[in-house]
């Protein structure tokens, strides 16, 4: 069994009107984030609050760089040439590291948002201009990546740190890929399920939709913020994983 | 007569499609360029082109953050918050320099544009918000300032190595502020004047519009992209420094 | 004592991820609604579905123009022309009134956001910049403006409907200006302290921060969406009003 | 032969430093422009000015919204839901309609713009999105639809008014779609070979890539501003036509 896992969440999703009490509930339990870079959402001064609150929190922070879509927080594909890609990548995540050590931390890995997320698991086009784009900013940077996805191939081949990310609240399809949220019983609303599911990866296995036992790595867990009773849900994995004397860590 | 200077011109002021022919015809007669940081100009694609163009030609790179005003080229005044204008400098510097530092260059130094450009020479809060941006992002930045501004001395005085920065074709007021564009004489349009001009920055002397000869220091003049003959006047200005062996550098 | 009264409200004050359910809590108690039309808040599907709404509950439309100023949420004054702040408000109303009139309703009124709220009460160009704009628009629309303000005497004098608008839960001082948001007692805090000057509007009547009683118009009253107990409050000026047998009404 | 044409151009291209010297250029050749509505490119202002200048030219103003996609000029194709695409059509042509008729005139059509051209022309869903919005602004708005295309189809089936577009100085393929700018041949660069097409189209007969003679419907042809000699070839466009009777107008 797993001994240690991280714990991630999106934050600082928000524009112009800044809501710091959404993401300084579920700080406590978690060990790293993802920060908007403001392409999907997220203002220079949200930016550099939710850093701020990442250090005081001692969360290591990820840049949660997306595709250029304000209006549509960034969960619609766009099909970027590669120059575009790459560009857009390097700016958002040189903005994240330059603000994050300018007030005092360092980055600590990269996390791509929604649309992008999506499209770099299947994509390998799409996978391959993320990560030329951040072994340019640091030859070694970690990554966090779907289980089982192109992105993580493509990351780990250009010499990438990957870190292995699962959804304790997803359903998974028996290729891996996440349930779609279109289709019925996409997401696990019972806290039951969700800690079951949890449960499983630490053993290295999920259940999937068609009743199969796959194994899966689990490295990092993605919580969310924007659900009726995220931070609650969020204490109660975090403490089901103390009892389990899981190390709750970005290291 | 001063024995060294330096031409310094902003760049990549364009956005969507872009247009790299301009900025590529003045590069052979400049030693320092500012690039727009995506604020009033400027989108991933450009800003990478554009450092990419700067590094081919061994011209010093700055970044040019702005007021985030798209529509308007940041031309006008706007009164963000001393938090929110802090915000918006680290995260376009930072943005700049970790391109720049990934594309192989290095972030040589910062200029603001446009409106906060001309707020920050004569407002002192604005000054000193810009400048206790950059030195979070590093102590001893290079920031160029207009010669004899309010942020000219507040980046002094927070640690900033200032360039004292003049206008080949622009008239000066009594007190040394630039004469407005509303009003007439403002441009020195005549190729003729603004050698004389230039000759006069070199003996570290201004002839103002009330008819004074005043001591300015001239450290940096920039030069425009963006008016009609623009090329072929960087090209005269460079030939005429060179003549009186003038070393043009960023050093 | 008045015998009707308009009571109004900002909504569709969101951006990318639509949250419905804070606008339809407070529609029930509204007589008219002023729509954000993009430029501080609100994109083309938060704006078609505050529509519906505001039709489905028989609330008037009115457009809420703003500067541009997406990451500012148009609280920050801007230095616009003549020129750009005609374009930008006749931009913003013209995508409102179309919108309404393509989804079977009518545009009844418009009410400046924000800054350009405050700065078009006091500053007569920004004033006559709105009203301008309005009237190319239609003749006689209907605007709402601050009760004794710069931009109730302009649009008076270009042919524009005023309806004086005061704030129930906002201090006034001496001048009939609203108490600055950065000054103690700005805002009423207690539903006592609301109610009694809701009751001393219905009089004509303001109780200033100087301790004056002035006259004051009161045609329609702002309540607001977007602090905690909102709906809640707006329930019990409805329900004050309703028992003084003041009809609320937007006609 | 047919004995009447339009001539239509993509106008108000521009976005914060406008330059309108490029479209005036162009406007005494045309019957009909084709106005940038702010999502790939186009301002208040910029959108303003053109407005007057089609006015003062006496050619017909039509809308031409876009993905919202600024930074990539609206040139990359968006999955975004039938309900986003809705509003950003009900939006983006409301703005210019509201902005003509303030202006003194009449939007005369519709054109949707780049990326969302290309996609409608070939899915159906993406064509009925654009049609269900514009025949809720207006019954039998016109629309500018590319020849043999499934908007066409469409917008005829919701009781649009369909003009049929040709390009003149692009390559069709054996289906009548345009050949790919990735391809070589897309673009026709002869002065001779755009005047055949010209004369071809007339005949109501294209020369496709594979060969072949296939019939065509050209009602409006779309001449491009931003290609060098743009007003050039418009020049010999239109005095080809005078010279063979046909007449240039938008009725």
């Amino acid at each position: 069994m797993i001994k240690k896992i991280d714990l991630n969440c999106d934050l600082g999703e928000f524009y112009g009107m800044y809501d710091e009490r959404r993401d300084s509930k579920i700080m406590p339990y978690i060990s790293s984030c993802n920060i908007a870079c403001g392409f999907h959402s997220g203002d220079p001064v949200t930016i550099s609050k939710t850093i701020e609150l990442a250090l005081e929190h001692e969360v290591a922070i990820g840049a949660h760089p997306s595709y250029p879509d304000l209006q549509g927080f960034g969960r619609r594909i766009m099909n970027l040439s590669a120059e575009e890609l790459e560009a857009c990548i390097l700016y958002q995540v040189s903005a994240l590291k330059g603000m994050t050590e300018s007030l005092g931390g360092k980055l600590h890995h990269v996390k791509p948002h929604g649309a992008l997320y999506n499209h770099a698991a299947k994509d390998e086009d799409v996978a391959l201009g993320i990560a030329k784009a951040i072994v340019q900013i640091q030859k070694d940077m970690m990554i966090y990546a779907p289980a089982e996805s192109k992105l993580a191939e493509v990351a780990k081949d250009v010499g990438l740190e990957v870190r292995s990310e699962v959804f304790a609240d997803r359903q998974y399809e028996d290729d891996l890929s996440l349930r779609s949220r279109s289709l019925e019983g996409a997401v696990l609303h019972k806290k039951k399920s969700v800690l079951k599911q949890m449960a499983s990866f630490l053993d290295g296995v999920v259940h999937t939709q068609g009743g199969l036992d796959l194994p899966i790595t689990a490295e990092t867990v993605c919580l969310h913020s924007d659900t009726e009773g995220a931070a609650e849900l969020a204490k109660e994995i975090h403490d089901f994983l103390e009892k389990h004397e899981v190390e709750i860590t970005s290291a």
